[in-house]
């Protein structure tokens, strides 16, 4: 059994056409990122603390404790090789997989203390901080408030005469929720909470407030927390409920890289704040960058199963069972999230650069794109988030019996990942940012106003569509199937999706009447750069001939999924495409799918997902699903602990065997007629 | 603030213009099918073992437990009372609601055993199932074979000379896998393997084989069985893998109610076996008539939640903040499912019925609807539960941060009701099925035949929009929003992409070059049904004015949800729709939106479902969605038994002092430095 699947693995290796290592470094964003990211991931590999074998059998209490465990190894190894920002990112929140207490303490604390303190406050916090003898967390949320930050109840009061803060959370709903190692594990959090001078309201402003005695850990006073229960993933992580009674902190706690408050109570407003919110959308354009790979993992798993899965009629296909991933419909199914997952981390590299462009240039007082990558990172994290979540629990389905199983490797890591299309902006609610931003250019363009340089990449081809109503109309690609025809249509679609918003918002039409447009919208800006982007990157990188092809293959199976079978009535009901040009589209698409499904499995493997990372017994490299299944199986503790020594199920004396001893009545169908002439009379 | 919420909430039910019992009634199938509901629904509540409180804590094996005392006063009570097949199901599938090891025995066993059981042997067997002093299990798929049927490996060959059946599993893929109640707790299994008589194989057929000792329930000789571990839900249930060794059982357990082996080895083909197959779509039957129940359930909380739900500027919305069912995003997200609920209640209703017609005509020889009602009960099976499974994750997510809880409601029957897609005949693999039976329809209508009158209604569409290559292209709706026009643009839809598929069949296109045609035809067919049933029974239902507007409303929003945001590309490409159209079409979906957004909470209520039923925190009918998280969280272990008396975190001397003590280096970007200029060594 296990040769015939290992064989037909290696079968499919041996078909390939593609060079694995440049299409890896391609998806990797370079030769260089790629080998920071084999680095990280051999230091996490070497380390026994962070394997996953047997975590399926864990309770919610027994991970959490590892996850402490994981916390510590990690903080040792960050100051023994001085891990950097990126690189502790992918340390803990890429190659560790699970959220542990001080993933939050690096991806929301260290860069809000470093962004928002001022020079002084660093100096005094940030080696500790660095350290991670301050164990931080970001205390924003609250049980009644999240999306709309203006509406948090928690106030900080200004008590002159103590030169202190007061932290106090006024009512029920203002406790602090969801706030992740608040609830057993920080020692200071950054508690976002209303600025109160003299009874003036300033609004939310961050306070550096310590949390637990760093003597013994237990709580301050004034102060309760608790951890907030069981959720859809992130089991390792407290995320906390917390409340403050009257809780005195330094004024020089406030953190005042931006906004100071003196100690007579003046007010000082930022002179110039774009800075942090360039800083803050960081935390976006990182999701962004790693979109891609959660989906890559998941069809990883469900690309190699489909290949060593043999089902179907030997009557009806030739030369035994197919391979499940010889149907049409399983090649439907996962070789358009094979081809996203290239896309969107082409797309996330670029998300990166573009990001970083932004802060070059703020630093140098220009924040002429701040709107723009606000605007993208808002789009993509909104659009990205939703398909790698949605693909891969399509992906563990297209498993069929199999798939159902924790041991699939990607419910698991999935479960976590859902939080993505809530937290740091909820997905549909964010598609009002980019809407905001769209409308501003179209605006402009109605103005007669030119493109920016630094924008004419990411939104020049709307200036172009719509400065005239016969640039539209005209603008009709001629090869339909070429990548410029491609990206045509999609800069078609998404500029006639703005006139029409754009349009009844010049009309006056209420914002609120038009948020599902807006939401339409957005994803079908984005879509024009994930596209273009897609095939922009081909045509700078020095492929192989045959690996070029076979990318090529798939940025167009991308697109064409998009067109003929994600938003096909967008596209169409203009009548900008006609049937027959469709026709042509799909009879292109079912070419795609075939050629595409012979490096199907070079195309997972060149992802380079070690086994150990994957945790699964679908999955892994060698092909050998079945036998892993049923070893997997062996420790399940039903088949452990919970049986006797001749293997009886606990519970049998007491559940069962009094059923088939007949301790438990007879059943008779009189009964119920006995009831139903009752209920007649 | 719970104040808030719960007149948030009253309010909205005041403000309601339906007669509740009637919209109950109707979903639940008329006043008789509510009754039974309810009735049992009291026996379940009334029963402590069955109580969810706090299932959100336990481990695997200990829910399993409780599973096994839950399974034992099920039999109780349905022996004292006589409860049958239907009522049954109700009290375990529907309300007990997680399956326990005796669902497969009624789901699955039972039946298979009444109906493929001789007379003879159901009077041997039938009052020990029925009572269940036997403990059953139907195992049918194996570790190398699920959907392909004909490719089990299990054999039972016939020992004519002690007239005996030998069971084997003659390699590690034939192994019984999946197989519910097998894992630890039956005592009998129906295993379908390959029969086999003097070396000649006569396909798959069902055996009754002793699993577990009657006196103590170790396994019986030659009999491994083991649990396979945990699954993305259904975690009270021992799916099991088990291998047999030469196992022997006597050969009248052979299942004889329509194939007979006699002792000298003589095979009996089944006379007719049409009522076999008849009885064989019940559970699929079942699967349609209850994926309404699961979208409702998920659908009553995120309504709930989404009014007492109060977020947003203040600036730009009047009156406080709004709840966020006021977003138009909102209400798109949420009432077309709350449409679909009520759409899938009624098709579900119809499929219960359509199928006992269908028993009945059997009964009398008449098989001609058994094709139609295996193509319905597989496409509406494959269409419904993923529409059901999605749209309850979108409902969890569309309560924001919150919905990420365990504590909403919805996750954890979700994960059980995932299976639905897999199980029973894999989703994608099924739309074959129905592709299949529209094929056969297609060359009987270019063959110039009529649609039988027992067609009529599932079908007699396609007879007349395909009889002439005219009726196709003339049909053109009215008026578009009646419910005749809607109707109209499914039917043309559905017949267009049949002619497409049907015409490239009978020029010889391959069965596998169309596999995504088909499941495309398949979802296109059976919308056709849904929305025709929902209108036809909105009109031969009797309800007061304002509540048949209310109805009609949702049927409408239903309808135009599909066209508009689901499948546009479909209804527009070949021009049967115009721009124009389409505009008034989403201008009366908005305009939907609203007027039902003001029922939409006693439409939910109207579904009926207790609190106790709900299990959630955010959804409870009282609203007070705040007060009951922060109540549920106290009970979290990490809150209770995981922290010493002073509230400290076990793990705190391990792995957190040693950090804030600085045991674990100092961070410096030195040594990062360090690192690269020895890298560049
Ligand atoms: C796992 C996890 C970890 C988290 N960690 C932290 C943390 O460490 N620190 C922290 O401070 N927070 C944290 N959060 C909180 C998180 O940032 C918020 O939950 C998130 O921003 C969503 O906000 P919300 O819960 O208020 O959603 P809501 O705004 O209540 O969303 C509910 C629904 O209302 C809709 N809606 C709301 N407003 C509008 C509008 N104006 N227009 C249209 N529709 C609207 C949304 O689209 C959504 O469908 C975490 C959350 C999760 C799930
Ligand atoms: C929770 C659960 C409980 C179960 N309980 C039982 C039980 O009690 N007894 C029992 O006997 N079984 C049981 N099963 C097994 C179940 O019936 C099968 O898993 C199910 O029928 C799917 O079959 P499969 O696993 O072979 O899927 P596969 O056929 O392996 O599906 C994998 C992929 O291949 C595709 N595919 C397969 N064949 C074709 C084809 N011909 N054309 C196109 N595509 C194809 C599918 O669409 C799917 O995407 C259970 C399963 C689950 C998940």
């Amino acid at each position: 059994m296990s040769n015939q699947q290992a064989l037909d693995i290696e079968r499919e290796r041996s078909g390939s056409t593609i060079n694995q290592q440049q299409v890896k470094e391609l998806f990797h964003g370079g030769a260089e990122s790629l080998s920071k990211r084999e680095w990280i991931a051999s230091l996490v590999a070497k380390e026994p603390v962070f394997s996953k074998t047997g975590q399926e059998f864990l309770s919610r209490a027994e991970r959490f404790h590892r996850g402490l465990a994981k916390g510590k190894r990690f903080a040792e190894l960050r100051n023994q090789y001085g891990l950097d920002q990126e690189e502790s990112m992918l340390f803990l929140k890429l190659f560790v997989d699970d959220f542990v207490p001080a993933c939050l303490h690096i991806d929301m604390f260290l860069p809000v203390l470093r962004n928002q303190s001022s020079k002084e406050q660093w100096a005094r916090w940030g080696s500790e901080a660095e350290s991670m003898r301050m164990l931080g967390c970001y205390a924003q949320t609250e049980l009644g408030h999240g999306s709309n930050l203006s509406g948090l109840e928690t106030t900080a009061t200004l008590d002159k005469a103590a030169d202190e803060w007061v932290i106090n959370s006024p009512t029920a709903s203002a406790a602090k929720y969801w706030i992740g190692a608040l609830g057993k594990t920080c020692t200071h959090a950054a508690v976002v909470a209303q600025l109160i001078i003299d009874g003036k309201s300033y609004g939310a402003h961050p306070f550096l407030v310590p949390i637990r005695s760093l003597d013994d850990h237990t709580l301050l006073p004034g102060i309760r927390a608790l951890d907030i229960g069981p959720k859809v993933g992130a089991g390792q992580m407290d995320n906390g409920w917390a409340m403050f009674d009257q809780v005195r902190i330094p004024r020089t706690n406030m953190l005042m890289g931006y906004s100071q408050v003196d100690q007579d109570g003046t007010y000082h407003k930022p002179l110039n704040d774009r800075l942090r919110y360039g800083t803050m959308t960081y935390v976006r354009v990182h999701i962004v960058e790693f979109a891609s790979l959660a989906l890559s993992r998941a069809i990883t798993i469900a690309v190699r199963y489909s290949v060593v899965r043999r089902q179907g009629s030997t009557r009806m296909y030739q030369g035994g069972e197919p391979q499940v991933l010889d149907y049409q419909t399983q090649q439907h199914r996962l070789l358009p999230l094979l081809a996203q997952a290239y896309a969107f981390s082409i797309t996330g590299h670029w998300m990166g650069r573009h990001y970083h462009t932004l802060m070059d240039m703020l630093q140098n007082g220009d924040d002429s794109l701040l709107a723009d990558v606000h605007a993208y990172s808002s789009a993509l994290k909104s659009y990205t988030t939703k398909v790698v979540a949605d693909g891969s629990e399509d992906a563990r389905k297209s498993m069929g019996g199999h798939g159902y199983s924790m041991f699939n490797g990607i419910s698991e890591p999935l479960g976590t990942y859902q939080a993505t299309n809530t937290f740091e902006g909820e997905n549909v609610l964010l598609t009002q940012q980019a809407a905001s931003y769209l409308l501003k250019i179209y605006r402009a363009i109605k103005a007669g106003k030119q493109v920016l340089p630094a924008q004419e990449y990411t939104v020049g081809y709307l200036y172009r569509l719509l400065a005239s109503p016969a640039a539209l109309a005209e603008d009709r690609p001629k090869d339909i199937l070429s990548p410029n025809g491609l990206v045509a249509m999609f800069e078609h679609r998404a500029a006639r999706l703005l006139r029409a918003v754009g349009d009844a918002h010049l009309d006056g039409a209420g914002w609120e009447t038009q948020l599902i447009a807006f939401a339409q919208l957005a994803r079908a800006h984005v879509q024009v750069l994930v596209v273009r982007n897609f095939f922009g990157e081909l045509a700078h990188h020095r492929l192989d001939g045959s690996t070029a092809q076979a990318m090529l293959d798939l940025a167009k199976l991308h697109a064409l999924h998009l067109v003929l079978y994600t938003d096909l009535g967008e596209f169409v009901e203009d009548g900008f495409l006609a049937t027959a040009q469709l026709d042509k589209m799909r009879a292109e698409y079912l070419r795609l799918l075939q050629s595409i499904r012979g490096n199907a499995v070079a195309l997972v493997d060149a992802f380079g997902w070690p086994d150990w990372y994957l945790n699964s017994a679908l999955g892994a490299s060698d092909g050998r699903a079945y036998d892993r299944l049923v070893e997997a199986i062996q420790s399940e503790p039903l088949n452990t602990t919970e049986v006797d020594s001749r293997g009886v199920i606990r519970g049998y004396d007491e559940f069962i065997r009094p059923l088939i001893r007949g301790e438990c009545g007879e059943f008779s169908m009189r009964m119920q007629e006995a009831r139903h002439a009752k209920a007649k009379m």
